[in-house]
């Protein structure tokens, strides 16, 4: 989603008006609603700028990637509430009533969410409880792909980017198959949102084969997105910038793959070599 | 901050044994302690993945972005705390002693940071509150600055980055004087945390002279970039990348000066044109 700006271009410093197409941001609040106790609970559990569309799948994969709910849970309703507003006369709260109230974990529902989810929670004490929620470790067979389909993903993933060729200020996650077939990528102002946008699909469509597949990101891997990507139980993720130190020692101690600042002729594999087969 | 990881880079689909520089990224736990009703109270109000180094000047800027602290608040004591830990062996939690507990708005510190810190808080509302908090209005008459000055911040900025050099996976801010000298620059693996350290570093140092500065930054220009800045009175902030709808919106709004997509021959200003003197 995008909208026309009114803008001053200096080239070469002359200005000239143009019209600038720019990525919309614009505030999400996400409820859950569960009973407990046979009493009816509404909990905001995350208010995040995002980029409107999708916003199912967003909160779908947001609160996979947490923990609070699993691949089987049931969701009785999804809604979109509150009246619209704004510029863009859109409906800014989704709410989903849960199944499972009485099993929910609510004080981990706030704890998560207080510790600010668009970067991850706390390093250590995160490790840990991975370990515990991940009990499916990741396959450490699959997925294998090859060294040179690596180089062509920059190209798929951009390619595949229809706001990002209109305004430039957008990040994508995709999911792909072994032999670099698109399955799914989403955009976000967001890159966290991105991806949980493609996991929250995903689940929802029911295409996850983990064996076969691998998430690519067009930024930089933080700690976060390897977080979600092992939630999802994918055991490669790479991207165009930068891993930091936390993203690979997590990737490392889950025995995922990870490979980041990748280019058409060039890339870095920072653990787990052995699902990348060399071509010749 | 960074480290040494092994790593396999492939060019042209030759591997070889490298050393790669990773940029650091752990989890700050930011404490509050204040007296209330006589009694001592902590609260946890952020645990945010950053770059360590520089985590006063971090939660300094953290808390008065949020309108938590003034300019003029009083800070007893700042302490890194509990014992060093993890790979780099560091102290990652820090707690602020302030003198202002009777009147600190707890509701406002507890419901800010659980709508996610660093992705700013709710869009409209938020707009409406800091119309009450920034009671100074942004200074309309300054900064004044030179058109052929924007085009050459991008490389001021990568000159002082020191980490960026190293890593190539870190985000940078700067506050400049309308000439284009230098007066801080920090980096962190979050652009929002990169902001706050320059902020907060130039509350402690009182360097802020609002008239006659301004803010650059590395990466896109969000909402949350748009706010930090009004908070501290710049007038103008300029980024290398895309601003978002609701960037442009807020800045906008407060009759901010928002220049995007700044290159070495080329920018793009989307509003407050009054504060560019074009040069010949």
């Amino acid at each position: 989603m995008n909208s026309k700006y009114k803008t001053i271009k200096y080239k070469q410093n002359k200005p000239s008006d143009i019209e600038d197409l720019v990525s919309i941001e614009e505030p999400l609040e996400m409820i859950v609603r569960y009973k407990k106790l046979r009493k009816w609970i509404e909990d905001t559990i995350s208010i995040t700028m995002r980029t409107p569309g999708d916003d199912t799948s967003l909160m779908h994969g947001l609160l996979f990637s947490e923990g609070i709910i699993d691949k089987y849970s049931k969701i009785n309703e999804i809604n979109l509430l509150g009246k619209k507003v704004g510029k863009y006369n859109l409906q800014n709260k989704i709410q989903f009533t849960l199944d499972s109230g009485e099993n929910l974990d609510t004080k981990k529902l706030k704890r998560n969410f207080l510790t600010n989810s668009s970067c991850g929670v706390c390093g250590k004490t995160s490790m840990d409880s991975l370990e515990v929620v991940c009990k499916t470790k990741i396959n450490k067979d699959g997925p294998k792909i090859k060294s040179d389909l690596i180089t062509k993903i920059p190209d798929l993933l951009r390619q595949n980017q229809s706001e990002f060729s209109k305004t430039g200020g957008i990040h994508a996650s995709g999911l792909f198959d072994k032999d670099g077939k698109v399955l799914v990528i989403r955009e976000d102002v967001g890159r966290h949102n991105a991806l949980d946008k493609v996991i929250g699909y995903s689940l929802i469509k029911n295409i996850f084969d983990t064996k076969n597949q691998f998430i690519a990101c067009s930024g930089r891997l933080s700690f976060e997105l390897v977080q979600k990507s092992l939630m999802a139980n994918i055991g490669l993720l790479m991207g165009v910038g930068a891993p930091t130190s936390l993203a690979i020692d997590l990737a490392n101690k889950f025995d995922m793959t990870l490979i980041g600042f990748v280019k058409s002729d060039s890339f870095n594999i920072y653990c787990g070599q052995n699902r990348i087969l060399k071509t010749n």
